[in-house]
């Protein structure tokens, strides 16, 4: 057991006085800021998010804006997926990718305006990426980082939870658009979408000094629905098949070998970073697949991995293993690796012995 | 307490087997890898660096290497700091800022060949940064991060350590110079240098197998010295006033006001980011100022701030404080603060009524 040092140099969510009220007992660094990931009951919390509704702190989920006449333009540069039908309001999964076409995040872009857009980001700093490309090729927008920190609730009853607090109208919203509201002073971008498979919705705190008050009242309008704190699931996301990207991904994944293939639009007339590497890996076919792998045994999924660990063929090393759950609905444990394409049909073991079986993503 | 959820997101630094072993008691993530901070017992810690000799896990300087016919070209273009005099064999300690003058990292660049250099870097993913500008602006570079993971050997016994290890060509080595070495199959590169003003080592591990081997040979060479485990140490780097990036920066903050304006140089002829902000930044003078603090009273110097606390002059805000320990070799409470220059003369407190009093650094 190694405490967190949390320090000045970590990032505050504007969550954090609540998530620590509400008993935070486990947490990591994401985007340079305190995550919770648990409360100390994971059955409890797994079961929250299936059954009922739980509040997950995600402000670390950082957004990067861009804004200006050359907004639409770069964004599509940065992004490897068509981007020509995203209107105002609505948001999309996408890849960003460097010049050789490796993946370095796995945002959501949201679209606030014709020429004003956010990057709701995985765990690195892209702020730093797109300044640098916008800047050193000329293009005329503002970069910067708004005042935006997600709140997710998420599960089946995440919808009365959330029309309760700002309206039925959210009841209409489709999945991946957002609108804003004033709740009573706090203002908030509602958006129906999440890290889960279980529903629900991201609040887009827009006043950071505001985190309890929202905390406060999502817990009071969730309160006649069992709601209460929660994390980026563990087990949910195996089971859905969810990707994390760093967990997942190597340094040198491409989004072909980290399941994102269909996001990228290689045959499409568009410029984007990436583009001549990732049509020619498309071509020959990704060395490497993210595949989900059936585990001999049993694991306590309540201490999840802290490495990744070798996929062996014989005496080869043909991937790793960078989650491995017991999965309460299936009833087994289930894993998920990046294993060499070639050799998704060999036998597959872990270094304990145990061997795995690759089958299709999702396992639910 | 929160328990840090280490998982394979986290990138694992080859000594976290022995820093485990060594008994890790608390940690943080940086460059998004484990970092210990204790090893249970804060002041033996402080008092090995200050009087013996200690180990720290730093492989979290991540580097960002840089190699080709445009590289002196780039790595000058990134840096704030004239390298024309920078030699093959020796490092410099450098600011890099965006293009409107804000710091992004203060690494040490270690030039290793004519045309081939490493960033060693601070909290910050700039190898996205050296990325994008190297492709966009058309540098003729390869940009990639190497295998190099640093050991640091700090305190004033340090060099009698390192001397039995490699040899005693280094006590010959002078203040950020560095020389490669061969330690019995395990590839160094020795560089006097270190986050701390005790003097010491970096050892660069340059094949991430070997992390317990060079712990323990560490290890052994130090025994006779008296030698254990450390971390980069929150109270001689207040007492030294050493920056930490991060922690006493804003995420606009420029080098002038993180006491970095000796490493900028504006009024030599060469082009670098950022340099017409840097240049009207000089000219104007930082409105913020890194100073000392001398606090009334007293702090418990195990228990550092979780966040940064504000300084006040009368009702208003005029800082930020994001460090306070108890300075043993002063016998007082001390802090560093990002103050508005103009207020420095004023009466300043912090929310607790505490008097604080700007002074010079370092403190010791």
């Amino acid at each position: 057991m190694v405490r967190l040092a949390i320090s000045p140099r970590l990032r505050t969510s504007p969550y954090y006085e609540a998530t620590l009220a509400a008993g935070m007992t486990d947490a990591t660094i994401y985007n340079h800021m305190v995550m919770p990931t648990s409360y100390g009951d994971p059955a409890a919390e797994y079961h929250r998010l299936l059954e009922a509704v739980a509040v997950w702190d995600v402000a670390c989920e950082r957004q990067v804006e861009v804004v200006g006449a050359d907004a639409a333009r770069l964004v599509q540069y940065l992004c490897s997926r068509d981007l020509s039908t995203l209107q105002v309001g609505q948001a999309r999964y996408v890849a960003l990718c460097d010049h050789d076409g490796r993946l370095i995040n796995d945002p959501v872009l949201l679209r606030l305006g014709e020429a004003r857009f956010w990057l709701s980001l995985a765990d690195s700093d892209v702020l730093l990426w797109v300044k640098a490309v916008a800047e050193e090729s000329g293009f005329d927008v503002a970069v910067s980082e708004p005042d935006a920190s997600p709140l997710a609730v998420q599960g089946p009853l995440a919808e009365d939870v959330v029309a309760t607090l700002v309206g039925d109208w959210v009841r209409d919203l489709r999945y991946f658009w957002f609108g804003q509201h004033d709740l009573d002073g706090i203002p908030l971008l509602v958006a129906r979408s999440g890290w889960s498979k279980q529903g629900g919705f991201e609040l887009y705190l827009l006043d950071e000094t505001r985190g309890t008050d929202l905390w406060d009242a999502v817990m009071e309008a969730g309160a006649p629905h069992g709601i209460g704190p929660g994390a980026p699931n563990h087990v949910e996301r195996v089971e859905s098949g969810l990707l994390s990207y760093g967990t997942d991904t190597y340094p040198d994944s491409n989004p072909f070998e980290a399941g994102l293939g269909r996001y990228v639009d290689v045959d499409v007339d568009v410029e984007f970073i990436g583009k001549a590497a990732l049509r020619r890996i498309a071509a020959e076919g990704p060395r490497r697949t993210l595949t989900g792998l059936l585990v001999e045994g049993v694991v306590d999924s309540s201490q999840p991995l802290d490495r990744s660990i070798a996929v062996h063929a014989g005496d080869t090393v043909v991937g790793r293993l960078s989650a491995m759950v017991r999965s309460p609905r299936l009833g087994r444990t289930i894993a998920l690796a990046q294993v060499e394409t070639a050799r998704l049909g060999d036998e597959l073991r872990i270094p304990d012995g145990r061997m795995v079986v690759p089958t299709a993503l999702p396992f639910v």
